[in-house]
Formats: C-alpha cells, structure tokens, sequence
C-alpha cells in the first residue's frame, strides 16, 4: 500500500453558526466557536456544511460567515465552505464567492430539488472544478440531497483531479470502506467520514479523518480519538468513540413530534455549545425552533456525564 | 357546496426558459413563448417552477425571466413566480425580488436539503406569506423537496389566508381530493393540479384548474379540456386528454441511462418547442444536456401523432 | 376505439376476513359479509387481498377462507383469490390450492421480501401462468411489495394472454391512465383500480371497475358510483364519490401513534362493519390491536354523517 | 464493563441453499456445503436466511433443508433457522416446525408485505418468543422487510428476555454502535453484524461476532478475521478485510441490467462455491436466473486474486 498523503487529515469539524436572538450571525460567537475548536486540536474547518445551517442562510450571511470563519482562524488551518447549491451553475456561483472571500477549497453536493443521473452528476463535478482555483471536495450526504455518490462515480473523478476528497455523509459504511480501498492508489485524495458514531470504525477501515457535528461539542474528543487511531492504539479509540457516543445522546432531547431531526441535532449542537460557554444563544433559523428548558435541562445532564465542563 | 371564486382557475402553464447555445437567457424565445401559451388561451403563467428550470438558475437569471415575463404577457393574465428556495429566510428573499419586478403571486415549497417536519413546514409558510404582499401559493412537490404536503397542513393554512391556492405535483391524486373536497368552505383557495396525465379526472374531482408541464407544447388542448370540464363535456374532455397522454411519450424519446428524467422531460418540451418553431433551441442548463438528432426524431413523429403543427 | 369486453368489470371489493374473539376464521360473519357484498350489487369478489388480511393468514386459514367465500357466493359472480407470496414457488404452490378449492381467477403480486428486477418480474408472471388453468391478475400495490408494475412491463404479458387483468393499488393514477390507454387494443383485459378515494375520475379515464376496500362498508354507494360512470351521469358519479370520500375518514379514528396505517384502515372496515351489524368483532390479527371503545364511537359517527344504517 | 458471555458469537455464516439443476434442494451439495463452513471454523450456522433463498423456498423445501443442516452438522454448532414469514401467526407456524426440526434457535424479521409500526413490531416479537421453547434472535434487513429495528425497540426486548440477540442487516453502523453501546449492560445478548464489508470495524465497536453471506465462499478468511479481532490484533483484521472488501467484487460480476442485486449476489456466491468444487450447480430459484459463463468466467478471476483455491 502506498503512504497517504492527503491534503485534507485529522479532524475537520463543520462549524455550526451561532445566531443572535434576532437571527443575525453572531460574529463574537462565530469566533469563539473557531477558537474553541482551533484549542480542540482541529486540523480544518468546514464552514458553511449542513451542522452551519448553510441551507438557511442567505448568500449574503454566508458570506458573513466565511469572513468570520476565515479571519478566526487566520491560517492556522485550512477552511473548506461549503458550496451548496441546486445545481452546476448556482454552486459555481456561491463556490466563487467563497474563493474570493479566502476559501482554501470548496464542498460540493450532488444537484437537488430536482430528478438527477450519474452522468449528470459527473459533469456537475467537472463543470465545477474547471471553474475554479481552489481544491473541490465531494460531499455524500444523501438524507439532504437525495443521490448517493458510489465509489464507481468518485474514483474517476479523483483520479482525473477533478475531486480532492470527500466528506461521506451517507451512513453507508459499506461504500465507504470500498471507497477507501479504491482510493489506495491514489494518495492525495482525502477520504474523511462525517459518520460521527462509528470514526473509530472508519479510522480502523483507512479514513484519513473526520467531519463530525458533534466535533463541534467535544472536539477535543474526537482528536484524542483520531490520535490513538493513528498511533494503532485501537483500544483508547473505541473507549473515546463509546463515550462520545453517549454524548450523542443529546440529539434526543427535544420531545418527540415537535421538531425536525435537522432541529433536534442542531439544536443539541447549539444548546449545548451555549452551555460550554462557548456561544451566546441556542437560537436557529427559522423554521426551527430553538430548545426551551426542559430539553436545555436534559442536554446538560448528557453533558456531566460525558465529563464535558460548562461555564 | 359554495360556488367556487378561485383567483386562479384555469391553464396556468408552468413556463420554460429557453436558452441560448452559450447557456444565456433566451429573451427572444421566452418572450415567443409566452406569446404562444396566450394565444392558446392560458389564464395564467407561472414562472420559474421546475419547467422553468428555476433549480438551474442563479437569483440574477431568475430575475431576468421574471421580467421579461412579466413584462411579455403585459397584465394580460396574473404571473405566478416560483421562490423555490432551501428554507425560511431565503424563499422571502426570492420572493420579495419577485414581488419587486411585478409578480401577482408567489409561489412556495416545503423546506428542502434538510429534514424538516409539519410545525416547521406550518411555520414556514406563516412566516413567508407575513413577509410579503402579494398572496402565497403551496407548491406540492415531493420529487424536488421529499416532503408531501397533506391535506390536514394545507386547509388550516388555507383557512387562515396564509395561502391562497395550491399547485399539487405530488401525484398523490387521493390526496388531491381530499383537499378538494376539504376546499369546499373555502371558496376563494385555488385547487390547481399539475398531474398532466390526469387533468380531465382531477376537473371531475373538482379541481379548480391545472398547471401543466406539457401544457407549454399545447395549450390549446389543455385549454379545450378545460372548458370541456367546465361545462360538462365530459366525453370530450377525455378525448383531449388521451390525446395529451399519448403526446406525453415525448418524455420517453431520451435514450434510456444516459441522463436523468427531469433532462429527458424538459429536453422533451423543449426540443417540442423547437420543432414548433416557439424557441430557437432545445439546450438546457448544465448539467443536463440537450437531446440529439435520433431524439429529436422521436419527438418529431409523436408531434406528427398528436396532431400538432411543426414550422 | 375497441369496444371493451373485460373478463372482470364493476365493483369487486376485497372480501375482509372476520376472526372471532380468540382469532379463528369467523365463518358466519365472512358469510354474512359476502352477502352483503353481493346485495349491493357487487359483479365479483376479491378474496385474500390486503383487506382480507392476507398476510396475517397461515395457509390453512388461507383455504378456508377460500371454502367459506366460494361456498357462500356459490357461483353468482366470479371469486378472485389473492395468492399472496414472496417469489414464483411460493405463489405457484397458494395458487394452485386457491384453484383446486374454486378460484375463478388468481391474483398474483410482484415478488417480495427480495430484492428484485423487471426481468425477473416477468418471468415470474410468466411461469405462474404456465402452472395455472384459471387466469391470472396481477396485483400492483407497492405499498406492500415495494416494486411498481409499470405499464411497460404489464402490457405486454396482457397482450401474449399471461395476464388477465391488473389490480391497481399504487396510487399512481398516471402510470393507471398510461396503462387503460395502453390497452385500447386489448379489449378482454381488465383494467380494475383499488384506488378507492377517486373511483370516479379513474372511470372517466376508463377504468373496467374497481376493487375498492371501502365498498366492503359501502358496496351499494360503489355500485351506485359505477353504474353512473356506465352511464356517463358524472355528476351522481362524483356526488356518490364525494360522499365515500368523507366516510373514508373512519380509516382517521385509530389514535396516532398507536397503530399502523394497514392496522387503523382494516380496523376500520371491521369495526364499520360491526357497527352495521354484519360481522360479529373488529378483531384482528396479531400483532394488529383491536379498535376499542372511543375509536369506534368516532367511526359510529362517520356512518351516521355519511348516512348508512347500523343495527 | 461487563465481561460478555453472549450465547451465539464468532463467525455464523448464513447457508446458501444449494439447488440441482430441475430446482431441487440438492442434498449432496448442501451437505458439503455445511462440511466447508465448519471446516473454515464456523462457530454456528444461519440456515434459510437471505443468503439461504428463503423467500424462494416452500414450507415443504425449508423443512428439508433443515433436516439436512442439522443432520450435517450434527451437534458441533448450534443451528439458527430463519422464520422469515409475513405476520406474527405465520412466523409461528414456521418457527415450530424449525423447532421441531433441531433449530436451536429461531430468527425472525419485523412483519412485511404490511405496513407496520413499533407498537406491532415489539408485540410480534412478544408473541413469538411466547409461542417458543428455543431462543428468538431479530433479523434487522430493512432491503427486505422495509422497517429498521432501531435499539429503542430492541433493547427492551432484549432486557425482558424476549430476544435472545439480533442479526443486523441494515447498514445502519450507527444504530448498530447505539446497540452494541446499549447492550454493555445484557453480556447474554448476542450482538451479530452481517455487514460483510465490514466486520473488522464492527468488531472493534464490540459486535460479538458475524453472519456475512460471503463467508459462505471464503469461512476460513472470516474466522481468522474474527480470530485476529478477539485477540486485538487489529492490523490483520483489517488487513484480511480488506481482500474479503476486495473478493466482494464478484457480486458485480453479473451484467448490469439483466438481474436483480438478490440475483448477482445470491449468483455470486453459488457461482463462487461451483468454481471451489463445493456445490454442482450455480442454480438459483425462479425467477432468479443463473448467472452465465462470462460472468462466471469475471468470478473465477475474483477468487484467484484473493488468493483462493478453485477445483
């Protein structure tokens, strides 16, 4: 097997948005969001992905975002955004703003909100690299967009330089393993899991890094996870997931037939981020709704558990 | 039963947007197009819905058609404009521009790329129509959004005068009817089916008119079935529509595996078009590609069939 | 057009399957109820469909439910058996018991509980056939097999005499309408809709008849609603339809939450039918609930607005 | 945490179910069969399950195959039989006569051909352990049944003693996980993956063993898989899975577009096994075709680069 190098390791949360009451980008928040995970051990950051809110957000707050996200880190990581849009030309669009506003590279879903094909969905992806400088990454996430990305479609791409990477969101563990295996060839290619639950698992089958929501809460424990997966230390990493994976727990909280799972998860994210300290509000775009005090009550218990301080 | 006051009755085509070979707005032809849909006797337009390729268009092409639109069918007939956006905040974005450049009605769709729920779909709809001035119609289209608006969110919705009609895509025809018959104390909600296949049993149901992809290729015909249902004719009514069911194997002339059904359904209208004379070319937006020549030729012969003249 | 001759036309419900307190065949009652399917005029009956809880009988029950609907309708119209399995084995070895007890015609689904291909669908269809004297309807209900029988696939095994007929259950009234046009030349085949909610608009589209779970409650309003379709009296057709629409609203009184959707619509027919005096419980079968007290209050209710008696 | 002392572990392979070429249960090739997985170090046997072409198989013919599994095996395993029938009374009535038979344990899917819900589901499981004297495991294949047993459902019945472990099918790693993390508490509960790309990853999150369908052509690979896992030897766990990742590649070996993936799988597989001289013909049951000698010539190519040895 071939060393790996690829460009995009470790682990990459996807930075949620913090909202002011009002609705507007919390930019101090943002901040601290950046620093907080930038104090994790974070290698990356994905702005602008579904745990960003990225599709609530007008282009004019995304840019906001990317602003934030970009002078925050100042550097110190490389920042991929999100491009998400219905198709070719309206992701070219927001996938240009992002590289002029200092995206190191953009992510890209397959077309939605309309009936799509392989073909199709190749030439969305070579349409879209040839028009831009910077790197483009895959982004697998089925339960948004409704395709899902095989490795028979992948490979090719990564091999002809049109993709960089992927960020696997689809919770088909099985393609992703072959995934994996096809991309032994090829070297640079990133191939990063957004499966939160299992990166132990990932890590074990030859993922290069993680995209986890949760990374967002407790991002120091998916570094340690990704850091005794990498030194072959197979026992700190289940330990490691097995407790994130009770702190999970906390998408469970909002009562049942009174919100989206997109609200629960990111509603989690957030309340227990305000918690930590880390942001102002649990506010989200509408029309979620944001978690009231029961459901705040609850995460924080999750949070003693998992042995996370709150301020 | 209330004798029904729909503000939108009638054929109401959901209008293409012709383009030029290099993927620019085709004024000329769209202008050619609306000319077409008059002529044959449509008692509305609706812009930029998934005829009008509006997944495929960014927000400064969009407003290019809504103006030219508007501005072609010069207060003839109302233009309903699609604002078919992720979320909350953006769809009244789009829908204000489309208020701003003269649209008598907006037109919505549950939230999508994300999952969402019915408080929130509820919350949606509220918070768009509380945005804007001109009235609000539910777009039911589940194979662009995967969520199914039912009957028991809409009449409430209906009732409250957040909306003010509905096109239903879904193909859910039991659905359909039980919002009918749910409509009946609502006399000024507008009931418009846009299952082409079956106008003539949805007008029987009690639908209050249609939206019909296909209608772009033949108004006249959805015309005559339409006033055919109104005054009973019942016989005739089936007669056109089994002609228009029969022109609908233009949809099938694609080859099959090499592109998606939303490419081989609006390059079907579109290459119909053409050979019609109506528009300059069949090119879609990427990353569709327009059919061939042996396509084309398929197309040709079903138009021979139905009857309808080539230029 | 070729004046249509179908084998099996009218209103031909889907016989329920009464069970007695502890669960066993309740003969007097499904007596009862194929008397009172045939005193509203009912030209057939369809037994072993999912309203005959098909697949919560063992094969036993399964033949004596076959005993009882034969015996009881001795010969005044044709009994259609459903020979509900998973793959061609199984439905060749039920159907063949199905036609040595009386079966007039078997009723056959795609295979089930597998992953299956239209290739394999055909021949499936084909090789049940070739085991068979009587003929053989195919059975369309992907809410159930989860595979749509397209009229691509279903036309041809009507036109080389595998199949007799088509069961329409899957709510797709297009790909029903491109069905009925496709077999204008196919004047024997039977083209019979389960779509229960508009009966009405799918004769005016020309349906041979329907096969509608409702008419077990109602059979003399389906008959009704076809015997004005017969005659082209639309309007009684769609007032009669309206009605059975809002009785419909039974299949609402289950608790949400408490039931599956198969579970709150057959309990709903049972319990209907008992309060109408023609079976002797709403039992069904496990893991099925009974309705209990309040939820057939709610449906007593029904009835009373849609003006059928109860004993 | 609990030392684990699960009641079924290590690698069970699910039987294929050998046929001659008139469509018999081949007993000789059965018998073999058996004799190669436990060879290979199977440390129990699922028969008539996905694998075993149990929807393909009458009553009469799953009888026979069970005789033949345990006859074969005799004691030096304990025999999982699949009860994979539509309802609660039918599963019984097959879950009996497997009892009967020598089963030494029963597995049992959600309902299907219905639609179902989780108060249904957990009594149908309830009422099945009842009917029995021998252990229940869950059969998780949403491919098949179209419901997922989430741990939510599961763990209860686990606690109450209903269930005696699960086999999970989904693909859903992350449920899985949420199960395997729910279950530190029950150490009897058997925990069994049947996700063959895999199973080195599912292991490390604390699966106790396996039940992949490809372990039917490779056991030995499987079992040094599981060996390595157990005594954390991680490196040439993943190392054997990925050439069993690799091997995997002759379910593609079937022409695309002629065959069902049950049928290129299935096909594999018996193809695999005719190629090691283990079974005589690569028959499947109607209306599964064989697959041909081209396929079965990209087959033959699969095994010789992973190493493995053909007749």
């Amino acid at each position: 097997m071939t060393a790996r190098t690829p460009r995009y390791s470790g682990v990459i949360p996807p930075v949620v948005t913090p909202l002011t009451a009002d609705g507007e980008i919390d930019r101090l928040s943002l901040e601290r969001v950046v620093e907080h995970l930038l104090d994790g051990g974070a290698s990356g950051l994905f702005a602008l992905g579904s745990s960003g809110e990225t599709a609530y957000l007008t282009p004019a707050r995304q840019d906001e975002v990317i602003k934030v996200v970009t002078a925050a880190s100042a550097g110190q990581v490389p920042v991929l955004v999100g491009a998400i849009e219905t198709t070719t030309g309206r992701a070219i669009e927001r996938a240009r703003a992002a590289e002029a506003l200092g995206a190191d590279a953009v992510v890209v879903t397959a077309p939605f909100c309309t009936r799509t094909h392989d073909t199709e969905i190749d030439r969305h992806f070579r349409d879209i690299a040839a028009a831009l400088d910077v790197p483009v990454l895959a982004y697998d996430v089925p339960v948004c967009v409704h395709s899902k990305l095989d490795p028979e479609l992948l490979l090719p791409l990564a091999a002809d330089g049109v993709l960089a990477g992927v960020k696997d969101s689809s919770g088909d563990d099985g393609s992703f393993r072959r995934l994996v295996v096809g991309a032994r060839g090829l070297p640079d290619f990133s191939v990063l899991t957004g499966h939160e639950l299992v990166v132990d698992a990932m890590m074990l089958g030859g993922a290069d890094g993680s995209v986890p929501g949760l990374g967002n809460v407790d991002p120091h424990g998916y570094v340690r996870l990704h850091e005794a997966a990498i030194r072959g230390d197979w026992t700190t990493a289940r330990a490691e997931q097995d407790r994130l994976v009770a702190l999970l727990d906390i998408v469970r909280a909002a009562r049942p037939g009174t919100a989206s799972a997109t609200a629960a998860g990111l509603g989690a994210f957030k309340t227990a981020l305000m918690l930590r300290g880390v942001v102002a509000t649990n506010v989200m775009s509408p029309p979620m709704r944001r978690l009231d005090e029961a459901e705040t009550a609850a995460i924080a218990a999750c949070l003693d558990r998992a042995g996370l301080s709150r301020s």
